[in-house]
C-alpha cells in the first residue's frame, strides 16, 4: 500500500518541536511492508490544510494518508474543523464521550475546562479512532479509493493509536504479509560489514534489506514476504557475521551486558576516567541492573585516581592518565573496591583539546580485569567529544558482553 | 521572506533517519524572521522531483526553496540531474575542482574514486555553493521571483553551508532585520512561567515569543525588529523569572555549571546513586570541565555506600538507600573522598519497578555538603526511567548553579 504522511502543526516548521513522529510512522509502516511515498509539514491553517488534503488524495487511486497533529482543544488546533469540511461531514456533538471525558478530569481533580468541548465533536460520517491514554480521539474516512486518518499528535497517544488501529488494518487489507527482523551488529564499519556478508547476498534469496549504520554499530534490517526465505538469509548473515550481532531483539547493548551478567551471575564495576560516568548511566538505564552492577568511580581527576582508587602515584607520574598502564591499575582496582567479578576501566583523551603528538586527541585505552588477569586496548576515535564518549562507551560494553558470553 | 524546505532522501520517508535538517533549518530561518510555510520529504527519483519542483515553486511570487540532500556521489544521488532538468541548465565538467577534490583525498591516503566525478559536475547558469568540509558543493538559481538553493544531506555540511552562504544572503535580502534572544529558564512549568510573566506581555511590547517546553525546562524565544523593544522586553522578562534563568547564550546547564565553579575557583564531586553516572557524563560533556569536576562515586549497591562511601551500616538500615539521612551522608562523604569544595549526591528510586507506597517509583533525594553543612530536598518525578534520571539530573544541576551563583 502506498502511503502519505501529513504533519500538521507551526511547532514543526518552527524548529520547535523535532518531528519524531514521521519517523517512527516511517519505520512502522516500511517494516510492515508499506511504501511510503511522502511525508509533508504544514501549518496550523484550515485554508492551507484544505488545499493540501486536495493536492495529497487522489481518490482513483488505492492509498492511505495519515495525518498527525492539530486536534488539540485548544484555538490553533484546526486539525477536525478543517477536515470536516473537506470531507463533507456534518459534525454532532457526542454526549456520552463528554460525560466521560469530564469523569476522567473529575479522578485527577480537574474541572474539564469547556475548551474540551470540542473534543467530543464527531463527524456524521466516517469513523472514530479510540484514544486509550489522552482525550483527543482520531478519525478516519474514506474518500473514493483513498482512506484517510486522522491521529493526535502527541507521540505517545499517536504510536498507541497506531499500533491498535492502523498497523493491523493495514495487515489485513495488504494482500502481502511481510516477515521482517533487524540485526543489531557493532564492531564492524558498514562496508566491511557488507562485504563479509556479500556471499549471502549473492544468492536469490528473496529478502529486502536495509542497513542502519550509526555511532553505535550497523543495524541490518531484514524483510520478506516469505517466513522461510527471511529466517534463511537471517541465519546466513548471522552465521557469517559471528559475535559481530549483539542481539535480533529491540534492545541496546546495555540490555545484553545486564541480561548476561544477571544470567551468569557476574558482577561489574566500573572505573571511568574520559567517559565520566557515561558507562554507569546506560548500565543503570536498564530497568533491574542493580543485581549486576555494583558502581563505579568517575575518576576524573589524578587526585581520585591515587586517593579514591589507590593508584600508585609513581605510575602516574611515569605513564602518564592515558596509558595502558592506568588503565590497568584503575580495571583491577575498581574490581577489589567494589568486590566485583569484573572491573572495566576507561582513560582517555576526549577531546577537543588535551591532546599532544604522542598523545592525540581521541586516544583512548580500555582494560578489562577478572580473576583470569587484565586485558587492556588501546583505541583512536576521533576529535569530536561526544561522540568519543559514546564510541568508547559502545566498545566497552561490547568488549564486556563478549568476555561474558565466552566465558 | 516565505520559505519552504525540501528533503530528498528515501532514508528519511522509511523512518531509518531523523529528519534533523528540516528541524535545524526551522529553527535558523525562523530566528531571523523568515517564514517556514511547508516541509515535504520526497524520495531520491527523478521524476518525483521534477513533478515535486514544479508544485512546490511559484516563480510569479518571491520566495526561497531549500533542497537538501541527494549531491552525493552514489547512483542513488539523483538531486543534482534532476535539478538541472528541472532548471533547464546545461552541464559541464570542472577539472580544477576535481584536481582539488583528487588532491584532498590524497591528503587521506586515498584514491579518489571516479564516482566522486559527477560531483564536478555543474551547470552553466546558477551559483555554486561553495562546502568547506565536504566534496558535495550546493548550488543556487534563480527562477523568476523564486530562489532555489540546494545543499547536501550530511548535516554538518549543510548547517556549515546554511550559516556561511544562505543566512547571510536572507539577512541581507530582508528588508526587516530580526533581533532574537532565547532565555533558558528551567525549575518552572510552562503554565506558571506565563503566569508569572503575563504583565511583561501585556504592554505593546512589539515581539513575537515562542516557548519550547522540554523536560529540562522551558527555553522563550523573544524576536523583534527592533533592537531596543527585544531588549527591553527581554530584560523586563528575566527581572520577572529572576534566577530561574540559567543563560540567554546557546549553551545548557552545565556548561553554567563548570563556567561559574571555574570562574569562583570552586571544585565539585558527586555520589550518584539513581542516576548511575548521568551528571558526571553530563559535566564531562564540557570541554575542560576537569579544572572544576574532580569526579565522583556511582554507589548503586549499598555495598558501594558503606565500603566505598563509608556510609554507617545503622543508617541504611535505619532509613533506607532512598532518604534524606542516605542522601546527606553521600554528599558529605563525596565531598570529603575527593576533598572538594562542594559535595553533590542522589539517591532515588528510578523506577519502573522497585517502588513502595510509602517510596514511590519517582521518589529521589538530592543534597548538597559544603563548608557551611548539609541541605537535603525530596523530589516526586514520575515512573519513566530515563525521564527520571535526566529530570533529577537538571534539577541538581540547578542547585549547584544557584548555589554557587548566590554564594
Amino acid at each position: 500500500m502506498n502511503i502519505s504522511i501529513l504533519s500538521i502543526g507551526d511547532e514543526l516548521l518552527s524548529g520547535r518541536t523535532l518531528n519524531t513522529n514521521a519517523t517512527w510512522l516511517g519505520k512502522n509502516l516500511t517494516e510492515i511492508g508499506c511504501n511510503v511515498m511522502e511525508q509533508t509539514v504544514i501549518p496550523d491553517d484550515e485554508s492551507i490544510i484544505i488545499k493540501t488534503l486536495n493536492t495529497m488524495i487522489d481518490t482513483n487511486k488505492e492509498s492511505c494518508l495519515i495525518i498527525t497533529g492539530g486536534l488539540g482543544p485548544t484555538e490553533d488546533d484546526v486539525t477536525r474543523e478543517s477536515l470536516f469540511k473537506y470531507v463533507g461531514t456534518e459534525e454532532k456533538f457526542d454526549s456520552e464521550y463528554w460525560e466521560y471525558l469530564s469523569n476522567r478530569f473529575k479522578k485527577f481533580g480537574i474541572d474539564i475546562p469547556q475548551s474540551n468541548r470540542n473534543q467530543a465533536l464527531i463527524p456524521t460520517t466516517g469513523e472514530i479512532i479510540d484514544n486509550p491514554i489522552g482525550s483527543a480521539r482520531g478519525f478516519k474516512f474514506k474518500m473514493g479509493k483513498s482512506i484517510l486518518f486522522s491521529l493526535p499528535g502527541v507521540p505517545k497517544e499517536m504510536k498507541e493509536m497506531t499500533r491498535a488501529s492502523i498497523l493491523p488494518w493495514l495487515h489485513e487489507r495488504s494482500d502481502k504479509i511481510f516477515y521482517s527482523t533487524t540485526i543489531r551488529t557493532t564492531g564492524i564499519p558498514e562496508s566491511v560489514l557488507i562485504e563479509e556478508i556479500s556471499i549471502a547476498l549473492e544468492s536469490d534469496h528473496g529478502c529486502t534489506l536495509g542497513y542502519y549504520p550509526s555511532l553505535f554499530g550497523v543495524d541490518i534490517h531484514v524483510i520478506s514476504e516469505d517466513k522461510d526465505l527471511k529466517d534463511t538469509l537471517l541465519n546466513n548473515i548471522v552465521s557469517l557475521l559471528g559475535d559481530k550481532v549483539f542481539t535480533l531483539e529491540k534492545e541496546n547493548i546495555e540490555d545484553v551486558v545486564v541480561k548476561i551478567a544477571q544470567k551468569k551471575n557476574i558482577t561489574l564495576s566500573v572505573a571511568e576516567s574520559c567517559t565520566g560516568g557515561l558507562i554507569g548511566h546506560r548500565l543503570t538505564e536498564v530497568s533491574g541492573s542493580s543485581n549486576a552492577y555494583k558502581g563505579g568511580v568517575v575518576a576524573y581527576s589524578n587526585y581520585s585516581k591515587i586517593n579514591i582508587l589507590g593508584i600508585n602515584e609513581q605510575i602516574l607520574e611515569e605513564h602518564g592518565a592515558v596509558s595502558e598502564e592506568t588503565a590497568k591499575e584503575m580495571a583491577m582496582r575498581s574490581r577489589m573496591m567494589f568486590s566485583s567479578d569484573i572491573g572495566l576501566s576507561i582513560t582517555g583523551i576526549a577531546g577537543p583539546d588535551g591532546g599532544s603528538t604522542e598523545k592525540p586527541v581521541g586516544l583512548v585505552f580500555i582494560a578489562l580485569s577478572t580473576e583470569k588477569g587484565i586485558k587492556v586496548r588501546e583505541y583512536k576515535f576521533g576529535s569530536n567529544r561526544t561522540n568519543n564518549k559514546l564510541r568508547t562507551s559502545q566498545v566497552a560494553l561490547n568488549w564486556l558482553r563478549l568476555e561474558m558470553q565466552n566465558d
